[in-house]
């Protein structure tokens, strides 16, 4: 089977380096260019980059020489696809450029509520890929599908399946996020240690702005509207290395009890096996259920499903809505939340014949 | 002025510690007598006791010999107050019995359910004290007021100046409590290492039961009904020492701007402070306003007012309500929350004659 | 091949639970047998043990029923070998009994300092193996080989190659200790959170008497002597969940530069490939060296070798001694410090036909 | 009494806000002058810090406007004692421009090895205060007196009493510092969740050094020469916020048994309360003797004498040296180990009549 060349943006970082590691031994995939800021351009990666993920650099991106981002357009030709993990406010020119000629995979938000492109989370909302045809209207050969917010992606994904049966009118959600999710070097100790920061910038909008974006519908004039449900977020920082952990409250359309909930969640991962099952990065389940009471927890349950698993527990009916649910949902930010996710995307586009 | 001999009960557990810290240099109360289990009897509270609080143990409460619980009925009568720390499985017996002579400050949750029995916060609900006339129905010369569960503390005083001025329809709270919550050796370090445990229990049910006791209305009949309000809660373990966190989002009967709550706690605390202000125990503000983003931070803020003060930060308005606020609040939880919180009562019944 | 069967005693344990996970997907050896306490005994695993290793339970221990460890010597010839994790203080009795028929490995501490009894770390002091032939006496078919405490390992495995090259006169060591180290449920999380406990009740005075007991020479009387070195530890516990950080100053007897060790440890591990390699449960490298200047440290770098590599780093000539270094030596205390270092005995003692 | 009046240089920083924190209730000093880089200089202290110690930031501080320390030589005349906790890179020539008229007290490390600049602990070395006459020929009317390093301090003052009784030979010492020594940001949060680093860069070096140059003695030339004795150190970082712990083990000289130097702490701390007993920072003891086996600890100990007492405890014989000593010592890192301590100095330098 034909590999497929990926150029990784904003390399030096902690997203860039998850692509890496996602790409590392991946079957379809290799990453043949790294692009970093001027500031690391001409340095091999070794020297330039902290490397801050688990286990070793690999060697062979050790040795590879960093381009400088803001002249991508003078090689994305020799690309497949470009996995960016760039800082936002230099992500929509960088990605626009890629897009022009090439598929473009990102985790930043440069291009999220835009109209034309769709926020994708394979399994949640594959239809609105149709999206990306639009996106010729700017101009562009290819095309940019960036990821959702890290903390969306487990909301959103234990959502759907309740979405879809139940109806959702109203969710609270307040987060317990990891310190991964906020960069290197990110959290200063002394803000943490024995301590609590109940607020991350700008997240708590996002979060509010995405999950309906994501769980819209496409009409007949190939645009999404929000799904109309309502969706308020507390966004806290707690002392864990990764994996957000996400506390929810559902009203419901239609009574959903915690075992309809699961039912729904058997029928969801069925449906999942069948039509992403064969992709290289989907897990087994797509949501694991937890029966025990005090799961999941973020040590224990981030790597289920190698970090591409929503671990869903502590179900039970909510006692303020008539029609009502409450759980706890885990994410792995720094992996289903971020690149690795992104590859079951690429992973995704590679069987529609979008990447080729 | 007389100073009033106590008993702690449950001396070598954490909260019975908290009552010996907090009659330390108290100007109305002094610790005359500590009881623990058999086990412990006749052993020097320095021996029996592995003192898990901040500073050192009182040199006048090391050298006292403790005695047996299951025979306070024999010396109660050498009291002007019980404070009780017991286990709530044991504190049933033991609190009856004192409360069938003399006054009984409570930490334990073993009469807070009862029709006759106050939760008693001084500052949200002083009327119920009149509970305890009724307690004379059993038999009893004294009384038993139990405090209220840590975690409820923090959400009642923050809520009340909301209930009392606006309404409170439906509330939804998830709390990120503290290690100290679950008393000592309490948490193991290997469960809670780069963790978060989404489960504490028993803890949800007590919550949401106590709030609306507390906040409901005395009657004609001079019972207490229920506030008719919603409350549901979802219950956190994380890696802090002290403090409780709460993100609440509450819908309110009439609209409650941010603004409109702000002036609300205003009001409030003048009240306090005329009302209590006088009392030792009282902070000069019931509860702390911080405008500030990111607080309040239970490490930064748990002090506030000695630990007696409740700190409510991040008002903002919420997007799924048409009348509706979310915050964050912070309450200390073995100050405020347990033994410090009861010598507020203990003083406030002393200027009502009723500890004497 | 025969596939060897295996008890493990103390299985509910943190420990005996390492040794269900070390012969999980063992190509040798496989667990047929659970024993535990009185207390456990006639429970499914599953329902007396509170896992608290890394991942799920297995799902065959999960439903194999527990036995009293009181009994073990009635079906003791059901097994090839007996892994004991017992608590030191049962675990003589009960290892005696087994050790009547059959092998036995320990983690327990109870035949450590027993004249007739090797604590064996196979790649450091294979030679005192012969030690068990003195355990006929004993009256004994089979034997029994405790591994050394978990502190001592690392600070033996990174001395060898010192001790052999250049000779060894002082040791000085200080320990940062993990919480597993302490077992289950162990230390309370509020003496750790922001937090050192300086002091490890019997470590200091273990990790002394072991190194020289295992670096010791077995003469022509088929005795171990001591070796002539003296070593002086302190250990503290550290808020790390595993792997124990050692900092150690070492005075040789010939001079021994940085470089002088790091080839002595090149040559220990070309040996130890060649002895050693083709066991399952030997790491590609016995000691790995790291040469930046921040590592090793226990997050990073405790799963070389998969839990079974010595890390050093920060190796430095002393500025004290004439002739001395100083480095600081990782170790993973759970793995190669506790089950899997049993595990790679019972490997060697398979090839030596000694489990057969 | 006069009340002196303080410049504090480089006030924004951590090291800064100690000197606020230090003179915010001080009955001698005030501080009337806060000076930080061009950056900072012309805002509002309010608007330029970011306050991370603990508490409130001081209301008088907070509406100061800072001053560019380039320009501090313009207005070094207002002051009566300047505070320097500039960062080492810049100190030396902003302390010198106002050495040149005023005394100056410094936590930075620019001037501390140079021949006619005492690094001083008053209750260590108060004699060698005479060097700053030598300052002279550097043409100032003022002088420079820097503290030592964090680590430092407990190191030294522990050793004090054993140097002066018993001689010293040689020291090995192994720290385990508080996140606070990196200063704010500092190390960040990813760094050392579940994690030791075992290196602080240029640390070793500085403790060995400063320690020999601390306890030398002035000869009859007035200059001071290193102490005869060897020091070697490894320093590592851990979760902990304050409190610098380390585990040290002295050769002697003569004979020193564990009550020999309890006994000469006991003596030292008379002599230190009848020279410095009187000074506003001065501990009640200068060295604080823990007896029970886990003290001292970090987060129980630092706050000991208001953070200026050295704890000691675990003091045990060595079993290595003929005649040594083992014992572990923490002194409060940003307290005794820096502002605070800078102080004593301070008002010893009152006491002295050479701040005036």
């Amino acid at each position: 089977m034909k590999r497929f060349k990926c150029a990784v943006l904003g390399a030096t970082g902690a997203a860039g380096q998850q692509f890496i590691e996602a790409t590392r031994n991946h079957p379809w995939f290799e990453t043949t260019g790294l692009y970093a800021s001027e500031r690391s351009a001409g340095k091999k990666y070794s020297e330039a980059c902290t490397w801050t993920s688990d286990g070793e650099m690999p060697s062979w991106a050790a040795g590879m020489v960093i381009k400088d981002v803001a002249r991508i357009e003078n090689d994305v030709q020799e690309y497949d696809v470009i996995l960016s993990a760039l800082p936002s406010e230099i992500a929509k020119e960088a990605e626009g450029k890629c897009a022009a000629h090439k598929p473009v995979i990102s985790t930043a938000s440069a291009y999220r509520y835009e109209d034309d492109v769709p926020i994708l989370i394979p399994e949640v909302n594959n239809p609105h890929l149709k999206l990306i045809e639009q996106q010729k209207k700017r101009g562009w050969k290819g095309f940019v599908v960036p990821g959702p917010n890290c903390t969306t992606v487990g909301l959103v994904v234990s959502l759907k399946p309740i979405f879809d049966e139940f109806g959702i009118k109203n969710v609270f959600m307040t987060s317990l996020q990891a310190l991964s999710g906020a960069g290197y070097p990110g959290v200063p100790s002394l803000d943490i240690t024995d301590n609590v920061i109940p607020f991350i910038g700008g997240e708590e909008g996002k979060v509010e702005k995405e999950t309906v974006k994501i769980l819209g519908k496409m009409n007949a004039q190939g645009t999404v509207g929000d799904a109309r449900m309502k969706v308020s977020c507390t966004c806290t920082r707690v002392a864990v290395r990764d994996g957000h952990t996400e506390c929810v409250f559902v009203e419901t359309e239609k009574p959903c009890s915690p075992e309809d909930y699961k039912a729904a969640i058997a029928r969801f991962n069925e449906k999942f096996r069948k039509e992403f099952g064969e992709l290289p990065s989907a897990p087994k389940e797509c949501i694991v259920v937890r029966n025990e009471e005090n799961r999941p927890q973020p040590r224990r349950d981030r790597d289920a499903g190698a970090g591409m698993s929503t671990v869903v527990g502590r179900i039970r009916s909510d006692p303020v809505f008539a029609n009502g649910l409450k759980y706890v949902v885990l994410s792995h930010n720094t992996k289903k939340g971020a690149a690795k996710g992104g590859m079951l995307v690429a992973e995704e586009l590679v069987k529609k014949g979008l990447i080729k």
